[in-house]
């Protein structure tokens, strides 16, 4: 590891992501496709080789790979801090007062796009495997694409908004019994009951455990923190900075996604839980606004990831593009579709457009179909030919999504959008 | 490289340093004092062997080695970070008006020890090469020490401040000439002169450039930017985020430094330069406020870091204590008497106690004297006994100075300080 080359790659990734954001931005798309599109650019013209970034270094002969390493660290930081943000502004009551829409939004747009994959490839080449491997692939919400979204529309506090955060995380959950279910029935040959019973289990005390801790624990540790800040500051001994609260959100941050990490979830899982404990605080502790500081810091390298995924040259047979759109379409039809039906089960009083928007805040798979596919592809139970449809879809999904989204954002709350005296400076 | 483990790993170390820095700051000690004694405990519990933190990742069995890496590139930025918050507080007018005395203090704090150490070695044992190289090392000034005491005390606008940091900058540049021909004496067997100059002549060139950047370059940059945020938010096309000034910045950072690495200065000069290219725009951008942020997040790992390097085990035998308690008390003694009378020569005007100040302020060697030693013992210059009391001279001068540094500013500046507002709440 050499720092002169990670501080260059970080430099040309940072201005390339930036260009890119801001150009998409002017053409009314939004950044983050302008930054998985570069990504992709990048990864392709250099074809997996990232020595043209080392090579920029000219004092010394550093290992591109490990460059590249201090690439996904960061983008998965990212996403960490994107996910810890929105959870900073979900309040577990609002959460809670969403729930029934959201977990017949999730489960909906779990059953769905499950289904359609396992009956898609059981037709396309009747491997059973591939089939429940695209079946799990399509389940996947990738929340941290929508956020996006809903954060630089400042649509945050908007019912909509607030189920399909609420249903993504209960997604997340599913897809990952999902996720262990598939793994267990290829492994095994059939279905683990105790398997199953374990993985769902520790995910509900999960987010169990993080409610309740918001509701009893993280009071009392805030009151704890607003005494010790009261002492007078004598400016001799003890005197200086007391308790930083970013430091506290950022052990919390990165604490619970180990958490989650640890027992088998995804690690945005628990930031987004974990950001969720300080709900109540983070107004009052400007944790908002510093958290934007860092997430701004790290996050357009994990759209830059996302995009660097995807092997163009891995797509060109003519039945592997046919296979691609049927894909692409199904799966964001069968999201829109199962979401929507679930949030009229769930909620009478959404208005046809909240249930589209709901339908497409829920379409984009992003890093998380990736994910699936990397596993399927690691066991054997994937070919590389549908590992290579599963990214594209996972890419395809969040490039086509995003927009539909904020179409549909735009028309039920049109921009009466006032430049701040801040953003004016 | 696995996400888990290098989470937990932030989070313990995050943990560790600020209960050591809240410990310490308490019994009226600088924090940063805490966190390098921390990160001596920490190494010298696990002898250099990082899997008690690996082995909390219960998952899988990650190297712990690559996470080593990870905290030393993350302390590497927090120091890069550190330098340019502080190069945003200095304004070039500022500094060439104390242009003549920091001039003075570098070159007296540079002479001085260099002889003094030289000197010591020759009566010690004789060995040219190592005579050589401790010189070097204790010619080093580790500003990012003092620089972390000027700002936890709120005295970065104050004219001693400035000649510390002014010297500091010089004097590293200086160093880098002192080492360069140390290197190439002890690799040729004599001085090449060419080389010298090429590395004097680099050196001037940069910071001449960064200068006179900061006079004529960056001011119509800044016109560019408000102009273009001046246009009208339409919430249709190029709505949205206008241009970001931290991403600017930290382009800004992370390029000049990297500048500085490849022409083969050490990268926080680049960074302190690079931050004074925007002290101009600094507080009308919010700058030092976001910047705290994301400095906060790292620099606890460099202190850290600094403490991890000292093997205690090395230092057992009589004649090396000895050696380290001489080379500690020459390396303060001569920088203190060799800054004092640059700053009488330099500046007339200066009191006692303010030469006291910078005296003190140029003390501690760092990372600094350290990089000096690991570069003498990969060329074999130099003795691993040697190599460990240069690494405890670096570390107990940062330590021994910051409390002498703070008691003399406390002095000279005695503390009037109110909480604000914002630090109550």
């Amino acid at each position: 590891m050499e720092l002169g080359s990670i501080l260059i790659m970080l430099v040309v990734l940072i201005v390339l992501a930036y260009t890119a954001s801001y150009v998409f931005e002017r053409l009314g798309v939004p950044g983050l496709i302008g930054e998985i599109v570069m990504g992709a650019v990048i990864a392709n013209l250099a074809i997996g080789d990232w020595s043209f970034l080392g090579m920029l270094d000219i004092e010394t002969g550093s290992d591109p790979s490990e460059n590249y390493e201090i690439l996904e660290l960061f983008a998965e930081l990212g996403v960490i801090f994107l996910l810890f943000s929105v959870g900073l502004e979900t309040k577990v009551k609002d959460l809670l007062s969403i729930g029934k829409a959201a977990m017949l939004v999730a489960t909906m747009g779990v059953i769905v796009p499950f289904v359609a994959g396992f009956a898609l490839i059981q037709i396309y080449d009747g491997n059973m495997h591939h089939a429940l491997f695209l079946g799990a692939a399509m389940v996947a919400t990738s929340v941290g694409i929508t956020a996006r979204v809903i954060k630089d529309m400042k649509l945050t506090d908007k019912k909509e908004s607030r189920i399909i955060i609420g249903a993504a995380v209960i997604d997340d959950i599913l897809g990952m019994v999902v996720l262990a279910m598939v793994v267990g029935m290829t492994a095994s040959g059939e279905l683990s009951v105790s398997n199953i019973a374990l993985i769902s289990l520790e995910a509900a005390a999960f987010v169990i455990a993080a409610i309740a801790a918001a509701f009893w624990v993280v009071p009392k540790i805030y009151d704890y923190f607003e005494e010790m800040n009261k002492r007078p500051h004598t400016g001799k001994r003890g005197s200086g900075k007391g308790v930083d609260k970013l430091i506290l959100a950022v052990v919390i941050c990165f604490g619970v996604s180990w958490l989650a990490d640890v027992i088998g979830l995804a690690a945005i899982i628990g930031a987004f839980l974990g950001g969720m404990l300080l709900a109540g605080c983070a107004p009052w502790w400007k944790l908002d606004e510093k958290m934007e500081t860092v997430t701004t810091l790290f996050l357009s390298f994990f759209f830059l990831n996302v995009g660097m995924k995807v092997d163009i040259g891995s797509l060109t047979s003519g039945s592997a593009v046919l296979l691609a759109v049927v894909v692409i379409l199904l799966a964001v039809a069968t999201k829109y579709v199962g979401c929507n039906a679930g949030a009229w089960l769930g909620d009478k009083s959404l208005s046809k457009e909240s249930r589209g928007i709901i339908g497409f805040g829920m379409a984009p798979r992003g890093e998380v179909g990736i994910i699936v596919a990397a596993i399927g592809l690691a066991s054997g139970a994937m070919s590389s030919e549908l590992y290579g449809v599963v990214v594209i879809m996972a890419v395809a999904t969040t490039i086509v999504a995003s927009p539909l989204l904020a179409r549909a954002f735009r028309k039920k709350y049109p921009p009466e959008y006032e430049p701040t005296l801040e953003e004016l400076v």
